[in-house]
């Protein structure tokens, strides 16, 4: 039975200051690196071995997985990086405050920035330095597949081809993979896996840290869907918060 | 110009205790990964900036490559992991302590299996816990193709298709690979890059955590090598070993 593991990389800074963060390459905070040693270790109590990683090229993501292929013993795994599995690029609002920008823009604007599925941010200006062309790390990506800003959307179509591709191959090939990748790039593969509404996903919380296990048919069609370690109990799983926002409709 | 980064692992565990170490996946010490942050820092400050990496399948290798992509902020580097470049193979004198075995066996012999091409070390029994096919991470490699213990010989044979065909690959490309490996491994390519005679090699000391930079033609073959960071200056090169003792004959 293929097994997948999804992880959203532990606390950043820049989660705990509060902006919004996107493509800013933060790193992980002491807390972040904690709940990477934890989630190792909650992975190792329950036999959940991956034989393959594939993490996105944020530093956040990558930290997260090394401590864990540390902790585990398993720094000789392959790892494929991948930048479509990068966080949602959050344009010209990197940067922010997001409590600033609820004064400046207003509420109503922050949240259709934060959840709704279509709504782009402010986009940058190809000149600007958050633009990812000017990073040596997307040399080889054609510059008009760089986003100067994406909505949930874009995100989602962005990484489905690395979903579609390495990852589910892998999957068909009997492997075990482990994602180390982000809130939104997560919700993309979640959204997939549980067919979660447009409507819906953006409102599905993923936590930092906490190893999400699918139970797959050969198919690859989820038969369960588990978190593991803390605090999986406070957590609701993702197919079930779309089933009860879809009931409340 | 291709360029070409070779580096030796930093000072490990069994470095330091004097023991037949080989494909026993021992880490480095609080020396040995200082080492790694040193040379980062000297390929910094030369502007050597790797754009792709290569790794043996050893905890040693790995973390030294870990230090130096987190120093240069360059993690996000596509890395391969590549069982053929792993250390030579010290068959059932691994884990034995240099010095107890010169008593025991002779410091000829001794002298034999470490500075030989040709002869091998005592072989492992399959049935042993150190031979490699009793180790997940070699799950995929046909296990006749797992070493029970290597001469040089062995170890260049072994590691030479991993040197011309994804690192001679990539330099064909115009990247500028990073190799962390092994003294044995990096003997290997030292000795074809330089055309080093079977019978000097061995006597070639490939310093830990320093940087052995090549400067290639068109055709890959050397038009300079050279040591960056420290010692540098107290390490002669692979090319003047081989040809001071070419003369010497």
């Amino acid at each position: 039975m293929p097994q997948l593991i999804l992880l959203r990389h532990g606390e950043s800074s820049w989660n705990r200051s509060n902006l919004f963060t996107g493509w800013t390459d933060v790193d992980l905070t002491d807390t972040g690196r904690q709940q990477a040693i934890d989630a190792a270790a909650v992975l190792a109590s329950e036999a959940l071995v991956p034989d393959l990683c594939f993490t996105s090229v944020q530093i956040r993501a990558i930290r997260t997985l090394w401590i864990i292929l540390d902790e585990m013993n398993l720094a000789w795994l392959p790892v494929v990086r991948e930048w479509r599995l990068n966080e949602r690029h959050y344009g010209a609002l990197q940067g922010f405050d997001k409590g600033a920008m609820a004064e400046l823009a207003g509420h109503r604007q922050v949240h259709a920035w934060r959840r709704s599925w279509d709504v782009r941010p402010p986009l940058l200006d190809p000149e600007d330095p958050r633009f990812p062309g000017h990073d040596p790390r997307y040399a080889e990506v054609p510059r008009n597949r760089l986003p100067r800003g994406e909505s949930l959307e874009d995100t989602v179509a962005r990484m489905k081809p690395a979903w579609e591709g390495p990852v589910m191959q892998a999957l068909k090939k009997g492997r075990t993979p482990l994602v180390s990748a982000h809130g939104n790039s997560i919700r993309g593969m979640v959204k997939m896996l549980d067919a979660i509404p447009d409507d819906v996903i953006a409102h599905v919380e993923i936590p930092v840290g906490v190893p999400l296990v699918y139970d797959l048919d050969d198919a690859l069609r989820p038969r369960s869907s588990r978190y593991i370690g803390q605090p999986p109990d406070e957590v609701e799983l993702p197919y079930d918060i779309a089933r009860r926002m879809e009931a409340a409709d």
